[in-house]
C-alpha cells in the first residue's frame, strides 16, 4: 500500500517517516533542512508515529532527507493528504486515549449519554455503559444544536459533572468542542476532544484542536466527501497532532426512513485511503434506538475499529436524541454481540481501564 | 408487530390472511362475498401463505369476512402498501426459488456473473460460485445498460446457456428481465424473474412479473425511497404473487467514492416495514471488488437474508462490470466468512440443491 | 462548437452529417458503404435534419465518405452520446410537433390537466390553457402511479377524449406512454409521446418509441445526471428518431420543501452538450402551485425552449396532482409573463394553430 | 401572510412588533415585563423594524404585551423560527449596508473578487464591479478551503487591502469572517460580513456576528434544507441582528455537471417563510463562467433581490475559483441584463453610491 517510489513525481509531496526511536530533535533536524532550502516542513506527531510533512523540496531531495538521523524512510504521498495518507505509513495506527487504544486489532466501544443533563444521569449513563463493556466515556456538555432554542447543553458544568464521573468510574471522558476559544477550556477537563458533524469544516477549530495535546474524534460532515473528511483531518494533523480518529455518523440523502444514512462503505474506503482509525456512530446515523443493534453489527463486520453509542438511563426524559439512546435490555444485546462478533474478525474488545485512579490528564494545561 | 385492531380505521385497508391449510377456492369466496358487495378484492400467493387484500369494505366488515371458511384472520393495515406490510404477517416469509429457501433463518448466496458472456465463462462462473457456497445462479441475459453503445447482453440465447449451466451444476436461475413483453420467454428459462434497479418503478414490467408464476427478485432503485419500493413490491403482490425477495444495491448520493452508496440500514427498516425477504446486493452497491467482502460481512450482520454477488473467471476480460466481480482468492474469502458469520446471528447458509436432474420447471410455460 | 477534426480518434465516433437537400437514399447509401467494409451505421431524422452515426470505420474513413452524394460533413464525437451530440450541430434544433415549433428562437407552451379524468374537465382545461398562450395540450392518459391503489389514468378512453379535445380547440396533443406494447397505439392518437420521468431508463420504452414516426419529449430522470439523459435520448435517436424534446422536470435532493429540486443550470448544461431542445416542467419539480409562476420565469430567463404546465378547471377536485395546477388568476399571471418575458431574452411565444381541421396525424398509423 | 391570530396556541410563540417610532427604551419595557413574569424576551434590530421574541410568555399574555408603549402588534409564530418568520412582518425587510439597499422592490448586485490576491488585482476587480452596476464591493480576506495547502487568503493585510478599494470607488465592502475571534477585527473593516457556506451551522460564529454591529450576508450550507437555514438566521437575529441577507449558493445533490446544483426553488420559498431578503450567488452553484449569465438571469426571474458574482480582471490567474468568474464580455453582457430584466419584475437596479468619501464605519468599533 505505501508506495515504494520516491521519485519526483511533479504532484507528489513528501513525507519523513521517522523512526519509532527518532526524538523531537530529530523531527527539528529535518524541519530544519527542508526550511533552510527554503522548503516548508511540518512536524505531526500520535499514534506512536512522527511524520513531517515536506513541500518545495525540491532542492533538498529524498536521498539527502533520508540520511538524516532518525529519518526511516521518505515516502512521496500522490494524494492531496499527506500526513494521513496511508502512503505514509503501512500499519494502521493506533490512537490512545489516556491509554485507551483505538485502532490496529482493537475494538473500542465509547458509550455514553448524548448530552450531560445532571451529575445522576451522567452517573448512570456511564454506569451503563461500562457495564455494557465501554472503555471510554462519551457526553455532550456543548451541544450544537439546529435551533437556537433548543437545549445547548450545561458548559463547563458539564465538564465538571464528567470529571466527577470519570474519577467515579475510572472511564477517560471523549466531549465535543465548537469553538476555537473553548478548546483549552475543553482540553483541561476531556481525555478526547470530539468535531461534530457541523464543524468538520470549521477550519479555526480544526486548527485549534491541532494545537490542543489531545486525541481528537472528527466526525465526518453529513454532507462531506470521504476526500473533503480526510483534508479535514489533515488540517489538524498539520497543526501537529496526529492522534486522530475518523467518525462515521450518517450522510444526508433523500431517504427520510433514517435521519441520516450510514455510509457503512466509507468505513473501508477511509482505511485504504488513512492509517487512521476508523469509527462509526450507529445511534446519530439512524436516529431510531431499534436500528443501533443491527447497524453496531455491520459496523462491526465491515471493519470498523470501534463504536460511539448514545445510553441514557432514561431515554423518554432525555434532553437531546432520546429517540436513539439505548437503555437496558438493547443495550445488553450489544454487550453480547460484542463478546463474540469482533473475534471472527480478528479483533478483541478493548477494556475499560481497571485503576479510577490512575487516569491522567485531569489537571488543566498550562496556556 | 401486527396489527391486532381490526377495528375500521377510516384509512385503513384489510386484509384476509388465509389458514395454512385453506385452498384457492377459500380465497375466491372471500373474493366473491366482497365483490358481490361493490369492494374490491384481490388475492396474492406466495412464501405459502395466501392474502386476499380488500378495498371498500365497509359494507362487508371484519366479523362477517372473518367467519369465511379458512380466513385465518383479518386485520387492518395502515400502511399505503398492503399485501406486503408486516402488519399482514408477524412471521417472515419464506420464498422457495425452485426449492432453494430464502428469509427465515437462511442466509442464501446467489452469485454468477453480471452478463452471461459465453457457455464456458457461464459455466466457469457458476462453478467457481456453487464452489463458495452458493445455492442460486445469478446472470444477465437482457441488460438494461445506459448507452445503447454498450454490451446488451445475449437475449434468449443466452437464456438457453443458463439453462445448460443449471442442467450442468444444479443451480436455479435467476435473470433479469427488461421488457413486458419478455416475461413469458424468461420465465419459460428462469426460476427467478430479475427486476432491476432503473426498472424499480417501471409499473407495466412490475404488472407483468405480477403474473407470472415465478418468484420475484426486486431491486431497490437506485433513487428510491423504502416505501416507494414496497410499493413497486405491492404492485407485483397485486397481481396476484407474493413470492418476492427486496434486495438493497445502494443509492445514488453525492458520494464519488464508491458508485453508489450501499443503504445498510434499508435491511432492518424494510424488514420492520414488510414480511417479505431483504437482501443486498455487495457487488453493484460499490462498484469495487475490494468493498465486496467487507459489505458482505456488514450485510450478514444486519440481518439480511442473503448476498447476490458478481463472479467472473477473468474479470478483467468481463464484458459489464469486471472491476466488481470476486475472482479466485477473494471468493474463497467470501466463502469462509459465510461458514462462520452466519451462525452467529442465528442463521444457516442454504445449501446448493443436491440433484442437478431434479430441477422444476425448465418446460416452458404454456401461454 | 461542431469539431471540425475528423482525423481519427481512437475514442471518437464519427457522424455523418446529411445536406438539407439530401434524400432518403442518400443516407442510405451512407449506410451501405459503411456496412459493406464491416462497420455500423444508423441513419435518424428529425429537426429538419438527417444524421448518420458511424461505428467501426477505420477502413472507410471520414475522407472517402465525405465524397459520398447528400454528405455535407462527417464530423467526429467524443461525447459517450453520439446523434445527439451538439458536436454534429452548430445550430439547435427546431422540433415540430404537428407543425408547432420548439426549439430555435421559439418559446413554446404546452399546458394541459395532469390527467384526463372526464371529456368536460379536458376540454375545460384546453380551453384555459390556450387562452392563456398554449400551442400544444399536455394530458395523461396513462399515469405511473407510485402506488397501485392511485388513479392510473383512463387508458384509451383518455385518448379518444384528447382527440376529441384537440378537434376542438386545435391543440395538437402530447401524452404520455409507459408500456412498449402501447406506443402503437397511442402513437395513433397522439401528435407527440412523453416518456415520463420514472421510464427514462426503461430502455425498451426507448427504444419503441425511438421507432415511432411521432416526436417525443424525454423528461429527465429524477435521479438522472445530465450524461445519462442524454444516453437516453441517444437511445431514441438510435432507432431512426431525432425529434426529441428534452424536459427538466427536477431531481431528487434532501431538501424537502419542495417535491423535487428544479435543477434549472440543466437547461444551459443540457444545450451546450446537445442540439435537441430544452423545456421545463415547473409544476412537477416544486408540486406547488405558488412556485409555478417564478419557476416558469426562471425557466424562460435561463434561456429554456418551453415550459409544460399542469392547468385544471378545478384543481381541488383533480385525481392528480392537483395541489400543483395552476387556474384562475394564476395562469392569467403566467400569460401575461409569457407576453413579455421572451423578447428580452430574443425569443417569440408560439402562437397555437389556427386552423383545428388541420391537424395532422390523427388515423392510426399503419402497423 | 401574517398570523392575525394571537390566541394561544400551545406550540406557537410570541412576537412583539414595535412600531416604527417605538424607541430603545419601548423594547426594553417588553422585555422587563415578561422576564418580571418570569418569561424569556429578546430585542433584535435590523431593517429599520425591532421586534421582541417571546417564549414562557403564558402570565403575561399577549392583550397586556399589546397595551405596552410602542407595541405596535404581537403575533402568534407557529414556525420553528421566530424573528425572522415572515409571520411577524407582512412587508419583506429591506437591509442597508452603508446606505446600499438589499430587498423590497430593489435588485442589487455585488460583485467583486472571490479572494483578494494584491492591491492591484482588487481594485481592478472592484472598478470592474461598479462599472458593471454592482452597488457593493465582495472579496475574501478570509478564505476557508477544503485543503489546508491551498490559498488561505491574506486576513488583515487583505481587510486592509479592501478599505483602500472602497475609499478609492465608494463601493461598500462584503467580506467573509470565519473565525469568532475574527469578527470584530472584519467589522472594524468592513460593512458587511458574510458566513459562508461551511459555517453555516458553526453557532459560535452565528451568535458572534449576532452581536456585531454589522449587516450579515447568510450563505446557505451546501447540505442545509431551508428549514435549517432560516434557523441559522434566527440564531444572529436572537443575539440581536436582525440585518441579515439570506444568500443561496447551491446544493450538493448527485450531478457533476455543475459544482452545486443551484436550488432556484430556494429563492420564493424562503421568502414566503422569512421577511428577510434572499440574494443568489450564481458563481459559486455552477462553479463554471459559462453559467453565470443564465443562472443570473434566472434568478433576477425568479425574484431575488439580488446577486453576488466573482469577477476578476484575469480569471485565469486566479488564486481561488478563478473558472467561474467573469470578466470581460461576460461581465458587460450580465451588466446589460440588468439594465432591462428587474423592471420586468417590478424591481430596480441599485444604484452605486455616489460618493466615494462618505462611506460609514471606517473607524474600528470599540471593543
Amino acid at each position: 500500500m505505501p508506495s515504494a517510489s520516491t521519485t519526483a513525481d511533479a504532484s507528489a509531496k513528501l513525507v519523513a517517516v521517522m523512526a519509532p526511536g527518532a526524538g523531537p530533535d530529530d523531527a527539528a533536524e529535518v524541519v530544519r533542512a527542508v526550511t533552510a532550502d527554503g522548503g516548508r516542513a511540518l512536524a505531526s506527531r500520535g499514534g506512536g508515529r512522527t511524520l513531517v510533512g515536506l513541500t518545495g523540496t525540491a532542492r533538498t531531495g529524498p536521498e539527502r532527507l533520508r540520511a538524516l538521523p532518525g529519518v526511516a524512510d521518505v515516502v512521496a504521498v500522490t494524494a492531496p493528504y499527506q500526513l494521513v495518507s496511508r502512503q505514509t505509513a503501512p500499519e494502521r495506527t493506533v490512537v490512545r486515549v489516556a491509554g485507551v487504544p483505538i485502532g490496529g486489532d482493537h475494538l473500542t466501544l465509547i458509550a455514553g449519554p448524548c448530552a450531560v443533563e445532571t451529575p445522576d444521569q451522567a452517573l448512570a449513563a456511564a454506569r451503563m455503559a461500562k457495564a455494557a463493556g465501554a472503555a471510554l466515556l462519551r457526553g455532550g456538555a456543548y451541544k450544537p444544536r439546529t435551533s437556537p432554542y433548543a437545549f445547548q447543553g450545561l458548559g463547563e458544568e458539564g465538564l465538571r459533572v464528567l470529571a466527577d464521573v470519570r474519577a467515579d468510574t475510572g472511564l477517560p471522558v471523549v466531549t465535543e468542542v465548537v469553538d476555537p476559544r473553548d478548546v483549552e477550556l475543553v482540553a483541561s477537563y476531556a481525555d478526547m476532544l470530539q468535531v461534530g458533524t457541523r464543524n468538520m469544516q470549521n477550519f479555526a477549530l480544526l486548527q485549534a484542536v491541532g494545537a490542543a495535546r489531545r486525541p481528537v474524534l472528527l466526525k465526518r460532515g453529513m454532507n462531506a466527501t470521504i476526500e473533503e473528511w480526510l483534508l479535514a483531518a489533515e488540517y489538524i494533523a498539520e497543526r501537529g497532532n496526529l492522534d486522530i480518529v475518523l467518525c462515521e455518523r450518517g450522510i444526508r440523502t433523500f431517504e427520510p426512513a433514517t435521519r441520516n444514512t450510514l455510509d457503512i462503505s466509507a468505513v473501508p474506503v477511509a482505511q485504504r485511503l488513512s492509517h487512521l482509525p476508523v469509527i462509526v456512530d450507529p445511534s446519530h446515523s439512524g436516529g431510531r434506538r431499534d436500528l443501533v443493534l443491527p447497524l453496531s453489527r455491520a459496523a462491526v463486520a465491515v471493519g470498523a475499529d470501534g463504536l460511539i453509542v448514545d445510553v441514557h438511563p432514561s431515554p423518554d426524559a432525555a434532553l437531546c436524541d432520546g429517540a436513539q439512546a439505548l437503555t437496558g435490555a438493547d443495550l445488553a444485546e450489544l454487550s453480547r454481540t460484542l463478546e463474540t462478533l469482533p473475534a471472527l474478525l480478528g479483533r478483541s474488545l478493548t477494556p475499560a481501564p481497571q485503576a479510577p485512579a490512575a487516569v491522567a490528564g485531569l489537571a488543566p494545561l498550562p496556556g
